[in-house]
């Protein structure tokens, strides 16, 4: 058994993240590649004109590079080709995570990785996109289309180029969130591809509904989300400052876009970041980031929150709205077909928190003052 | 009628208040008093201690002076005695909404005028509370408890007192907001008190639902919102900047008393203000706010929001809690008692916003995404 | 004799400003204007197209109307046609220093005040620049050319329009600053105008080195500081936060125009605003500003610094630059020909407070680190 | 000879640091420990209570621990025992650069390294200082005290604890900064420690002035300043955001201090994070930043800047105060005694940039506004 540490915050701290998983994925013998960071996302949209409209003209992202079929978008402070490709397509879905790892004899563990795994794994010398060179593509064990790559074209870095910054200017991709059924056991695949865990949510019986795990030292490369899936919850850009994602919703006012925020702005428990979720034309969902805090040590607490803990999703106790649980993005494999999807078996936390059935509080043990929303559904 | 010009961002603008009461109260031939800007409310509390430890240690007002029955307590920019006095008694209640006039004549101004319209009447040479001159106190024809003063003690104006900042510091006192049964009655005798609207919400057929009023140049010194009253609904502080706003819910978040947050922060359509609602220990609403933009020149084009229209409460769209439209505080007459309530007979905003018989649009004639909790209750 | 009362905060405050003129220019018999505020500052500059590209390509003011000779400029925030009017000429000066009065009457009222002080005064029906009606020129006792007007073409207030923001947004003209050899001979015909002073700089032999004085009950509409005049040292606008401040010199670094910036960002001592100065393509000087304090009550409490205290210009103690004190723009007589100047006779601040004949301190009587460039000239 | 790569910011990108160091401390075959972050400074003091109001009541940091002799300090998101400890000592010094390391097995590491490089080493099982465990100390070949551990004492992460924050709230240690006379020589072993290098300062004739080197993924762990050493430049702790390094100004303002603000604040060229530079009691000096960017990448672009680029050291061209240049610490050996000085002979980035003899550009080859002290000095 753990030993979990109470915090003045009303959280637990454990050394190891406190998850076992009853289905495991086999940990393979070939080691993990070394993954560096999250790089990029690769959307299907339906409209590009509409999407192009939304991550450009909105948003404010750099284009790289753009043709009839794909833009490639990049925020001011990244350096390679891109940070989200967005493509023309018939479904609205998520075609590719991809990840950069350190060097070019990572593909090659990231190929053997795989396919002990008994994955699908394609590999293509010239890259699966525009701007990156040998990757390794794969359908991996919990039906996310996941892409490694090194090399990749470098393009001017715009940080110091105020001139080209907006009020919600995006500065780097911060994280990926997916959705999966069965959080443990997607938490001990991705241990073994060498991620670590930084943060989940936990009830007292045990059961996991989401984990944050990390490659970069920060929160999360990507967060495993309870629920039906695999199904992308979200991408994640990064801005330097709060009131820059203030900026972005009231643009989107000023826009009479004000219906594409879903949640927030707000300050998360888990994370301790600033964060605005939007939906783009397709329906897929973006998560504006700011400040987070330092992983990087091999012995980071981790931070378990309850699932009750009214505090946990955001930090000033305002409801979570149900779509947030609910909506995500079909996942594509690499024919470019939907997966398909297995049902969470484990509890629901929209259903344990939310309604009749569920109950939250904001100081254990004590009744509260009913204003939010949440307390009405 | 009055002239009403449509504008980019979805209101109308007017130059003058498109307000006419049905049932007004008659305009006095004696001037009104020529009224500075809002001063001070006084709030009677349950429990004393409770209430000084929300407003002085987690909000962080200045206590100038206290003793057994009562704090006085105000702003980091504030050189007058005080902006808030909470006062121990049996019901928590409005005792007295003040403002501060030019003059000690305006005084003599402010009795003539409640005097030839029937309304009770009090004036005390030392003044009704701690800190406070020659006053004059009221029962208005709204049943509101005014005072007016001019006479005042000097305290140390703190304003470059940065090592008493805390980060979510309160540096004035903004402005008050009372609910009143009919909106367009009030309005009218408010503008004979010498208050101008500067912003109102209203619909197709007329009926108004808010208006904002002021006398220094900012969006208001009071606003009148409809419904059953009088009722106080809210008093508001300023900060500087929108991250004081934010550092006050994170640090209530921190002390585990995020349920005292009932609405935002957001940003205000009306006003244009960014805005967080809390309640009290006793229920009484706070508003903490910043940045609403120059109102003093006298043609200062009035903006009339559409009561339909989602972004006239909040910017993003975001849902107004129930509880914002129907909590309000009790009001005292001038010997301590709680004055009766007249029910509001106009629509009520809430009917016609939120739920199956009210309906709201981000984009007038548009369909448009559902994801925010009002589209749910 | 006034009392001072001395603040926990290093300076003093009066309830009068000690400020007595030993030539002043007569009080006219007749009552003067009542003038609103600030509204618009006219510069003559000698390449329009240089000082476009500043004043709307970099800092982002908005264009209302423009023609071969001229651009009207306006905030964001502002509903009147323009806060400043660059106008193509042979020398680059000051036109007009330009306020809003309240009423049509008042223009009669500035017409009879300056006649009596034997100004020159013109007035025209029309206007003397586009948009503004019916309008009174003068050059006023201490040699500005002063407009006043009242009938104003209405624009579009785009406080809402968030999409036209940029990261450094403009909101608002805030205030003149005029320099004048006699500042008490101007601190007392500015009273006469009705102005009143909120905040001074002396030195303990009484000599005024430089006066703050308002309409709106901000800081300032106009600050008269002391050397060779008429001069023009600044036009101020506004920001809603600080980082707005930070955002413009790092778009400026971003351009390669960092040589612009002459002063700061810092924090001011006087009226705490958070500051920049930058110089136009011809020199004239603007401030950006934002956040200082309300003084519209009548006994606001005037501040008083010692010229020798080093935070009274930059709270931080950062020095001011020599040609902060020394340069400034010519005035025009309302033919259009610069005035000649007067030399000040009094101390200058410059020398009084840098180099071998002046000293400055932090705290009075103490010894102090002396690594601020300031010690070093 | 390295590729340069223009930007369109006016510095160079390269992909290599392009150093070649004359006189070349021994590669050791035995590899370097690795290094996770930087983790503590421990400076000497020669009066510990004024040492502790400094870091504790001026600049919030948190006490661990402390004792007659020594006060243990860690930032709020930190959550090993400390980030800083201030020791009473006869000297003003710094006693340790302190480093974590990944493993306890890279204490061996680092002893047989140093031992390797014919440097000083002490191992001590229990740590050096309170709260740390097994640990190797050195004085490393340029003369540093350097210390490894891995065993900390954990303490309560307090990130989440919003009710301790400051206005001016220090989250991070960032990185040091340390000054040696052959930055070439400097660089070469810190790249042999697995340092990397992220920026640097060069002239035209290959002459580098000051490298900035990381281990965690941000600018650097540490930066080697040119000039007579071996000293300590500075230690640097991180904010959130850039009011919050305001806020440290007006608060040191408001406490009469201000004249402990040696530099700033500012915006970097360099790294392009937000800066401000102090000097404690004993006149070390201290850094406040925040805002650099992601450099994990092994192939991150290496930035180099002219010399006599105006807006390297600051981005809006605001001048180097002389004592920046000339002032930092003496460091300490093992023993407690003070470490020689050894000149720089390669040219003194103060002298060739600043005065007579230097010049610098803010766009090369086009003059400019002479409007900055640094003109005049």
């Amino acid at each position: 058994m753990t030993e979990r540490t109470p915090t003045s915050s009303g959280f637990f701290i454990t050394r190891e993240a406190p998850i076992d998983a009853a289905n495991p994925v086999p940990t393979p013998s070939s080691p993990p590649p070394d993954i560096l960071r999250v790089a990029y996302a690769e959307l299907v949209v339906t409209d590009l004109a509409a999407s192009r409209e939304f991550y450009v003209d909105v948003l404010g992202l750099v284009v790289t590079e753009e043709d009839q079929d794909a833009v490639y978008l990049r925020t001011l402070e990244e350096f390679i080709h891109h940070n989200l490709v967005i493509r023309r397509g018939p479904v609205a879905a998520l075609a590719a995570l991809s990840y950069r790892v350190r060097t070019p004899e990572d593909l090659d563990r990231a190929e053997a990785f795989y396919i002990e795994l008994g994955c699908r794994v394609e590999r293509r010398a010239s890259g699966f996109t525009k701007g990156i060179g040998d990757s390794v593509r794969v359908v991996d064990p919990l039906g996310f289309p996941y892409e490694f790559f090194h090399e990749v074209q470098h393009v001017e870095r715009l940080t110091w180029r105020y001139d080209l910054y907006t009020p919600g200017a995006l500065v780097r991709i911060d994280h990926f969130n997916q959705v999966t059924p069965d959080v443990p056991r997607a938490v001990a695949y991705m241990e073994d591809l060498g991620f670590r865990v930084t943060e989940d949510i936990q009830d007292e019986a045990g059961t996991t509904y989401a984990a944050w795990m990390r490659r970069k030292p920060t929160v999360h490369d990507t967060a495993l989300t309870g629920g039906d899936g695999p199904r992308m919850h979200h991408v994640a850009f990064a801005t330097h400052e709060k009131h820059n994602i203030i900026a972005i919703c009231d643009k989107l006012g000023a826009l009479r876009m004000s219906d594409v925020i879903e949640r927030g702005p707000g300050r998360h428990g888990v994370s301790n970041a600033f964060y605005l979720y939007l939906r783009d034309p397709d329906g897929h969902r973006v998560e504006i980031y700011t400040q987070d805090y330092y992983t990087g040590d091999p012995d980071n607490p981790v931070v378990t929150w309850d699932v009750h803990d009214n505090q946990r999703r955001d930090w000033w106790g305002n409801p979570v709205v149900p779509s947030w649980y609910t909506d995500a993005s079909l996942v594509l494999d690499l024919d470019g077909n939907p997966q398909p999807l297995t049902t969470r078996t484990d509890d629901s936390e929209l259903e344990v928190t939310i309604g009749a059935d569920g109950f939250s509080y904001t100081r254990k043990d004590d009744t509260e003052h009913g204003f939010k929303l949440g307390a009405q559904l």
